[in-house]
């Protein structure tokens, strides 16, 4: 049984995604639909990107992922699928695939052109529902990829930014906040050298967060910084929001350096 | 497999949906479950009825729809399942499910009394759990509707407001504010005359809403009408809320003119 | 088919549910996934419970429900497996799986130890996706639970308040408020003495709630006490929300007496 999975801004509290869900399964009544998230902030294209990476590659191999943060509905973007040596991935083009398709072998890549595969009648406002759930359906019924549209070489990529060394550490950014207020930054695990790890302090916003293992490392409110399920550095505080505490915003610098004596935990 | 859709007012921080799906699969483990909406807000009949109406068609024919915005719930309105030539409609008497049989070719509506099919510890607070849920997994396994109750004739209907004609236009209101701040008005595509068609503008609260072919015909920010995947006119602000940012609301009246000169997109 | 539930606090704007849905059907495609709930605010244990202690028994016999609210993830916490009569439950050893076990005829209990059902990359923040989802799916496809780590004898609970008798009537507290703000109490309706069915009141905050059998017994906005869907005392506004309009908080002191005079409904 082929997987489709969801990942929009389109939120529970309209019908956008039940519309998607009821196109997919007229199709392809046998599909199995995952909801990866759903209230994605309104167009933040960023931030849909960022959720589709996180969760899409713990899917079985085949899975069809579409991904629906489209402030351009409508207008000149173009819409894309493109298969990799692990999935299908299905969306508008305007990156919110792309920070996914950085990890990925590309096998091809085709623009949505084909409106067989689209739904007949079609609005200029509601690709989610007209146009990519149907073509999701089709793939997931083993339509070859190259039948939706020509093959095209290229896609809009989102700028990253990579972290930058330092003396005896790294500059990077916030890059995403969850749901528990947890600043998620650029800087990855394999990025730390040697040194940092175990004796690291990152600090933001005047506030200084120990690089820990875990949240409850450090007492209850207090700042702390780990490496999360992501494989970043986060930026936390135990228990608390540390996006609603200490105001941090997507975008913020984020220092990370020796601490001056050795913590002993 | 059948399909058995939900529609209410239950949120996801609490078990009511839950709930509900334990008792659908406890009854018939072979049906598809899909949510429609959950987020709609707590009471309010109409956005649950719209919301059901935007989605429903979308879904295989047979779908079991059930909709539950039900603030009477125990008290003396009662509960419906219709059949109609598409699909099965289930909630309480309320005009939940008025909006979506507008559409239909209505074939039978008979009124939930027949015990057998509601739980055998039933609340009064709670008849999406222990009335609704049980009657839709019994429809699913093949129960004729008429097992469930009396046939009766009518049901409550939610008022519609239709637009009125003007001089050079039409004069309608908001009827849903969906998650993205738009405002969804009661005119449809079909009521615009020929005249109207990219020569027209829509006016709520002073603002003025040219009429486009989508979101991004105008610049970032701005006011534009669309014709909305609902097949209505709808007032929005290209990568804003015009719900938030231009205070929006339900009910308030929106009139459609003639440009006074031809805009050139 | 086995179903699995889940009840988190991981909300939808993240990709968190998402990646534990994929890592159970990446190790047992077969299984049917339900949501319990959600948006249970962000590490509150208590509430956690109580939404898996409404729903999990609606389910049929056998499902396999997933409960994870950790703020101590990562932490000296462990992680259980528990198999009652009834059903298997997974999550932290926090609390969050001990209000529904007060329920249940405990067959085993085990704590999650062998790695062999873990993911082979485990964080220290996502227990979740990382330990709490793969074993799950190792339980539905038939792994005995004793291969999970040793048997334990007992688990963290949840202190749950008993109400007090008064004179005549009973002294408790509120809860859990609902997404309706309705004020859920420890009072269960087999505390009642007969003399209270149908001519008590309750008090809370200095508002008196009549007990009547439904919301709309009394007139809108009026404040209202029912037996709920869950067996509890519960304080509501009809057609409002208790929680917001009259400050109700959990913990706040509940009082049930006799009316004065008889209601006449």
């Amino acid at each position: 049984m082929k997987i489709i999975t969801l990942t929009t801004d389109f939120g529970q509290a309209d019908w956008f995604v039940g519309a998607m869900k009821g196109v997919i399964l007229t199709i392809n009544p046998a599909v199995r639909l995952v909801d990866i998230a759903h209230d994605i902030p309104a167009g933040d294209v960023a931030a849909g990107a960022f959720a589709l990476t996180a969760a899409y590659r713990f899917f079985p191999r085949g899975t069809i992922h579409v991904a629906v943060v489209d402030p351009g509905v409508g207008g000149s973007r173009s819409a894309l699928a493109v298969k990799t040596s692990r999935c299908l991935l299905v969306g508008p083009d305007n990156g919110v695939l792309s920070l996914a398709l950085r990890r990925e072998k590309i096998r091809a890549i085709h623009r949505l052109e084909n409106r067989a595969y689209f739904l007949a009648e079609r609005s200029r406002t509601f690709h989610g529902r007209d146009l990519f759930a149907p073509v999701a359906a089709a793939l997931s019924k083993g339509t070859p990829i190259r039948r939706l549209g020509p093959a095209v070489a290229g896609f809009v990529k989102l700028a990253w930014p990579e972290p930058t060394r330092t003396g005896d550490g790294l500059r990077g950014q916030i890059v995403y906040l969850d749901r528990f207020g947890n600043g998620i930054t650029n800087i990855a695990a394999e990025q730390l050298s040697d040194g940092l790890w175990g004796r690291a302090v990152a600090s933001a916003r005047r506030t200084r967060f120990p690089l820990e293992t875990h949240y409850q490392a450090v007492a209850s409110g207090r700042p702390v910084a780990v490496i999360g399920s992501t494989g970043f550095l986060e930026l936390a505080l135990n228990g608390g929001s540390a996006a609603g505490k200490l105001g941090l915003k997507v975008g913020q610098p984020v220092r990370l350096a020796l601490r001056r004596e050795r913590h002993v935990p």
